[in-house]
């Protein structure tokens, strides 16, 4: 604690924008906690108003007196020190918050789709103010990896981050393992036990992930990259089958979110978010139910992991709480942490320059000659094969006659350019001796 | 970026104290990298002395100008702006960082010794001096965990901090699972491989765990603790029949670094390092070979995880310039970080008052009645049984009668105080039934 701690000088004031199940978690721990806060930070910090949707809802331990609808009015109070958003979405929250860093109060903020969407206004805005702007809870609730990315490993080249960043979709993934049950049934438990939105298709369909894989990547490479720069590709097409395949290859499927640096001489961000199969042995593969974690890899400080709770009232509100203790230190102190880093403007490279390794399974024609067909489409497209594996479909499925009965041919390629497979799979569908191209998967982790 | 990068000001000077494995890191990070830390800092970082203890060693890439052996007189340079100490040990590096810091300079260190016997004179130093002393690398190396600590968590309230710090012995430990060999046998070896120093005792004892344990317990439970606080066991009397024993309960054994605060109405810090059986199903069960992670708990974020590369010169080079980069912005701010947060004083509690599970291996006579004796020598001091495993020995082992063979008793225990315990083994060892007490090890992760 620093000298100026002891002197009389009035609390910092906090407006609390939302009171979900996050905010009231925020609002709970500012009055329980208040006395430790105040040794932490140095100063007294008490919780100045909240704005809320509706005022007569039930918010028990809530101060009604604290309560307005008049979130702008409560911005603008000039006695208001920090504001903490946890309202989500894009308006009114990106006005609130421009509102309030204009008039140099700090924000605490977990809106991951506004950082993703509109990261650069905000940040500028901060800066000018010279005023602070947080956001550990946006991405992966609890788990610390804003802080370790923008401070920790701010002296090393991050090549790499890999993460599972949705709890809802690594809980349905995770169920389909598990119980062997489809996609929709799954969804419709997750629904049942609170894990899925009524609406699920933020998480189910990737736009969540891409919000943070956007945030992350930024971070990483010290660049600006928006939501609508991530390449992104849901759950709701992994099938049971698929799920089999995974087992069938000791792997398991997880939506990822995967921000890397092309090989080019001036490395660009490839960023995307895709279910994709991993071995089981990596540390991502045994990451459970609504638990996240985030997987980075840097050129001096090796592989390092980062796992924990990914949603949820109070871990997200234990995200929030250390940023308000952060952003409250720095203003006792009377200097802002730091800012926006995107001095290095890498480009975002397009999926189809993107590289790595698929897993293709078709059902072909038994017949003699198919796999040298099929093997030919990946060879006129430059993908070369790592595994080829023909198992028997129907009653015929495995006689080495040329009867027309069907088998089903599983492929694992090496290393290869996401726009050469997409051609190749093309050619594939064009093959009379294949019936179907089942599914195409992604390969991550680590190279075999 | 600030306002305040633009303006032409004179580069950040470093000294960096000690060329070894991670100075020489650092060194090469600072020349290579220039051009990043300076747009990432908002000033020109550059390295402006090495202090080493003898110059005509063989230094590749290292201006033998910038080499002095004199580093009293390089710390006490008045265009010295920033400290790297990585020479470890007690002195000179606590007179070397204490003249840094009188002298306002900023300090970064990886010294986890001299942090654990004497941190409060050098926080209180820094803090005298309004300047900075960070020291992320002295703890896990790469792997954040001092700043998630210190600032990330800072909001919530950490119950219980559990790690794998020590590389060296988790490595020997791994290798006796993986291998089936003895201690002695497996530290020659690592000797060999480089991964234990020739005097193995810091790291084997358990002293360079005991220190990382009491910077942990510090920064979590916001009080003063110091390498003599805690109790410390090695792992040198790990016997290849522990690692039998461990993995017929589906556990492993692996040397851990606990700080978790008693139930106590004023709670008090409870602090060891020792070896531990866990279940094979915890998350630190599978940090295998050199690597680290810490486990931490609080209440608001749940459980969280950390993991990656505990030692080595690039992963702790990383950590450095994490912090390095981090203070020179401090400093182009004209602000410190956070300093020592001591507020809550809690006190240590003895190893007695520890309460935890235990597995006893016992040597008994294989004779009626015996179970009875064993039984009521644990009930006597309070102690209650989980499981009692009995365990054919020698020819007659397994017979019903009162033969004069010996069997093997594996109990363990609910949770017990560590001084009931002991009392509990005490008595055991005066039974006439029980030949020997073979081993006694602490069961920690999930409770059953």
């Amino acid at each position: 604690m620093t000298a100026v701690d002891d002197r009389p000088e009035r609390p910092l004031r906090v407006a609390l924008l939302g009171c979900g199940t996050v905010g009231a978690e925020v609002a709970k721990l500012l009055t329980h906690s208040a006395d430790d806060l105040e040794q932490r930070i140095g100063r007294r910090v008490e919780l100045a108003g909240i704005a809320v949707r509706r005022l007569n809802r039930e918010r028990p331990g809530i101060d009604p007196a604290l309560l307005t609808t008049d979130a702008l009015e409560l911005v603008q109070r000039p006695d208001i020190d920090l504001v903490v958003e946890v309202i989500g979405g894009i308006e009114p929250a990106r006005t609130l918050i421009l509102t309030a860093l204009e008039r140099g109060a700090a924000v605490v903020t977990a809106n991951k789709a506004l950082l993703a969407e509109d990261g650069a206004t905000l940040f500028a805005a901060a800066e000018a103010a010279g005023t602070d702007l947080y956001f550990e809870a946006a991405v992966a609730g609890a788990i610390p990896i804003i802080r370790p990315l923008r401070e920790s490993l701010v002296g090393d080249e991050i090549t790499s981050v890999m993460g599972i960043v949705n709890g809802t979709t690594n809980f349905i993934l995770d169920r389909m393992h598990t119980e062997g049950v489809g996609f929709s049934e799954t969804l419709t438990l997750a629904q049942e036990l609170g894990y899925a939105e009524a609406d699920p298709t933020a998480d189910v369909e990737g736009f969540d992930a891409a919000a943070k894989a956007a945030i992350l990547a930024s971070l990483a490479f010290h660049s600006r990259v928006r939501a609508e720069d991530v390449h992104r590709e849901g759950i709701t097409e992994v099938t049971r089958a698929d799920v089999a395949t995974a087992e069938a290859m000791d792997s398991v499927i997880k939506l990822l979110a995967i921000c890397t640096l092309t090989d080019d001489p001036e490395p660009r961000v490839s960023i995307r978010v895709h279910p994709a199969m991993i071995p089981s042995s990596h540390p991502l593969a045994s990451v459970g139910g609504a638990y996240n974690a985030v997987f980075v890899e840097s050129r001096s400080a090796g592989r390092l992991m980062f796992y924990g709770p990914g949603a949820g009232g109070s871990p997200t509100a234990s995200a929030v709480m250390g940023d308000l203790v952060t952003v409250a230190r720095n203003r006792v102190r009377g200097a802002a942490g730091p800012g926006e880093s995107s001095y290095a403007q890498r480009q975002v490279a397009p999926i189809g320059d993107v590289v790595t390794r698929y897993h293709v399974s078709l059902s072909v024609a038994d017949v003699t000659g198919v796999l040298a067909s099929v093997a030919h489409a990946f060879a006129e497209h430059g993908v070369s094969l790592q595994i080829v594996r023909q198992e028997g479909v129907g009653p015929n499925a495995t006689g080495p006659t040329g009867d027309a009965g069907s088998a089903r041919l599983v492929i694992v390629t090496h290393d290869a350019r996401d726009a050469d497979l997409s051609a190749t799979v093309e050619t594939l569908r064009s093959l009379p001796e294949v019936h179907e191209v089942i599914s195409v998967m992604r390969v991550e982790g680590d190279r075999a």
